[in-house]
């Protein structure tokens, strides 16, 4: 038997085992070549998978390293005996090496997958073969059979008989913080609303990293349900919220790989909702050449698997698609995204019309799931709530509740103009572009980094003109991302 | 900039990064969400899976720790100044892509995607995501491509203009080492036989771990090549001689998921028999219900698979569809099976008949590679050279080249027999399940534990008649491997 020790290593949601290569019970080796081991101990079997240690001042010969996701996992105090063995076959892979093999797959098969990857019973290379199997087709029952297995597997939250909203656009649209408007202006209404939001990986922001600038957003389910239960709503970052340990596992292998299939992305964002306790949801699907979504047929076929298994699961279901052809608002970028915000609920003159008005829309088809609004009447209760001042003190209510930031408004001070080559009327604008610019230029790291848009899609220009401004708070990103602009500004005109 | 560290773990061929959490350059868990990272420094670039680390001990603030493999293929001295950054995107992950949404590769693909798996540029989830891809379809010129790309990235062997041969069983029939007595035939008869086998993973021996009963086994390619050089052939264990750089990656991605294709399996045999520099190789595919081959048909397909990918790499290849409806020679385990192979070199009476029988017959299929053979030939200079001790001779000189091992022949000394519960003739015998007791009894962990095959199919029995005996070194396991033979003894009689 060895002792069971900690090993402060984050694998990143992998379990991991470490043996000594000097343990004189177990042949390093031997395990090793199998890859998989099983720690069994205190009437515990967990699978690991194994590294092998060299130096005495990691682990001893007679201790059995966990890393830090594995010993929580395993639950034992430090010190215990424990010893390893031969991994007995995990049953739930059976099911994913005929999923490999082109099999539909049962509800049941679906639960028991997920029940071990949320467990951390895969190894992050079963976990891929898990996605990559399902990549290559899935019923539209087996998205409903995997969200609901998802579902299940986290702490779902209750709300007593309210009726609870939810809004979520599938994303790619760079400055589209539609969130910030509509949660505050659905409580003002008196709906509802548990908001978690992601934060950028590849983005220049994402709704966490800009609600930030205003309040705190690292907050756990408990403190997020006492803040909804007090103001109404909230807007958290969903990343400590962990709503959905399946997902928070899968995502970490689906990022690298970039598979990005409709498939899990209907059953990544309904599962959360579902825990989240949302009985209507509003779903936004920008369609544009350079949004996630390029054309209205594929818009189509996301929308009908939306349908169908947010219906099945009872999720009343309400989705727009949207215009993706170019960025929402001005700013894009933590700081510069947090104004224009800022700037539609305290009603400034200046504001960006398109934020206000793809906010009162999505805000206007959640006011509509309250049955004593009538139909068509909720974009006039919205704008209502907006105009007289209510939805501001609502978003005061929640940053107060959440606890205010003291982070500045000001954008970063290094600033570069990228300016129109010729004459003409700017008739498109790549989203993907201007995020990569505003990324390069620091954001998110760099909050008051990013980019300012002075043109739009429709506005006539001069040779000369600014389209936009970089701001940046290194001179050597400013550098860069200036470099990538005078390459393709991201702006086309004619 | 950070001060490189080499942490002393293995991670069995996978890139791993260790970070510290309180990194005051770098902010660790930003970059772990992204999963790899880049570590760049002395003009070098190599991507790598990012752990974080807590504990000082391990790794402090100012330092990068590599794993044992990533730091021998970044190649840098310890205490140099590197630095991390977001990772480009690895090219051929593109490809990989691709194969996922179903296009065939083309043969550079294959050849970036093997280059960067050998060059450990991938983690482990990214060779899963290859190898399920590949799993859904793979054309026979994607096979082609896939060896050659294999190959291409070992170290090719080279004998001058000596006729090289070699030999190789798709494995799975307990008992069947017949390498062991094929390359003493055919060294005796002047070829050359550069042979290398696998150590046992999930099976009861491979042939290095029976040959090791007899001699050192783990030998590197250059001692490979002098002993070659010597005595005309060798049996040495492959782990070591690392012919194939991308199939050790792969195998450990293969294994714990059992990804166990024909594509797979063509490539990755063709392409070490290429780097090993052999010209003419003999193929063993037994078939049988417990065999990895079920029936012809199926044999017939990998028969024309390995036709067209040899075919096309110039090797000329001589495939014999073998019975493989039963274990082969009495012992199961490695001191069994190495007093069995001996028996056989020695011509004793008791010698198992069909272990000699099937080495003749691939022995005599090499030897007819020797152009002044006569067709039909080969079998009968084989048995000459049996029957005259000239093998025995070579293999004596085989076992002095590698270094005789000083481990006894005797099986170990528990043993316990399984008898007939009803009279009849033995029609089948079970080879997954004798595999399975041989394990459980301790093969081959303890060399001398295993399984001894009494009787085999054909013979007549009565109940109470013993049908093979159990071996086991710890009590414990004798119990656990008669329990199971208890419960299905694997023989079929009626």
């Amino acid at each position: 038997m060895l002792k069971l020790k900690r090993i402060a290593i984050d694998t990143h949601r992998e379990s991991i085992a470490y043996l000594s290569r000097h343990c004189s019970q177990f042949k390093a080796e031997e395990f090793q070549a199998l890859e998989r081991i099983e720690v069994c101990g205190a009437a515990r079997r967990m699978p690991a998978t194994l590294n092998i240690v060299d130096d005495p001042q990691i682990l001893d010969a007679d201790e059995l390293g966990l890393s830090e996701a594995a010993f929580d996992a395993f639950g034992q105090a430090a010190g215990i005996l424990v010893s390893i063995q031969h991994p007995r076959p995990v049953e739930s892979l059976e099911a994913v090496r005929a999923k490999i093999q082109g099999y539909e797959l049962s509800p049941e098969q679906y639960a028991s997958i997920i029940r071990d990857i949320a467990g951390l019973h895969y190894s992050k290379m079963e976990v891929a073969a898990f996605l990559v199997g399902c990549a290559g087709f899935m019923t539209s029952n087996e998205v409903l059979s995997l969200t609901r297995a998802m579902a299940d597997v986290g702490r779902r939250l209750e709300w007593g008989h309210r009726l609870v909203v939810d809004k979520h656009c599938i994303g790619g649209i760079p400055g589209n913080r539609t969130s910030m408007i509509v949660v505050p202006i659905v409580v003002a209404h008196g709906l509802t609303i548990p908001k978690t939001s992601s934060r950028a990986i590849t983005s220049p922001a994402g709704t966490a990293d800009t609600m930030e600038i205003l309040a705190r957003v690292d907050i756990g389910i408990d403190e997020m349900r006492g803040i909804v239960d007090k103001v109404g709503g909230c807007l958290v970052w969903g990343g400590r919220v962990n709503l959905s340990p399946a997902d928070d596992v899968m995502i970490t292998v689906e990022r690298p790989l970039r598979i990005d299939t409709r498939e899990q992305m209907v059953a990544s964002i309904l599962s959360k909702k579902l825990t989240a306790g949302a009985s209507h949801l509003v779903l936004d699907i920008p369609v544009g050449p350079t949004a996630k979504v390029r054309n209205t047929a594929e818009a189509a076929r996301l929308r009908k698997l939306f349908e169908h298994v947010g219906g099945q699961l009872g999720l009343s279901l309400d989705i727009r698609i949207t215009d993706g052809r170019q960025p929402i608002g001005r700013g894009v970028g933590p700081v510069l995204e947090a104004r224009d915000v800022m700037a539609v609920l305290r009603n400034d003159a200046a504001a960006p019309d398109d934020l206000r008005d793809r906010s009162l829309l999505l805000a206007g088809a959640l006011i509509e799931s309250d049955i004593s609004v009538k139909g068509g009447h909720g974009i006039h209760r919205a704008r209502e709530l907006l105009v007289s001042g209510a939805a501001m003190k609502a978003m005061e209510q929640i940053i107060q509740a959440q606890g205010p930031s003291n982070l500045t408004l000001e954008p970063s001070s290094s600033g570069r103009e990228v300016v129109a080559a010729n004459d003409g009327v700017v008739h498109e604008i790549d989203c993907l572009r201007i995020a990569q610019i505003a990324r390069v230029a620091g954001a998110p790291m760099f909050k008051g980094a990013g980019v300012d848009l002075i043109c739009k899609t429709g506005d006539t220009v001069h040779r000369g003109d600014p389209l936009y401004r970089i701001h940046a708070t290194l001179e050597s990103d400013l550098g860069f991302a200036a470099d990538l602009a005078a390459e393709d500004p991201g702006y086309g005109i004619r």
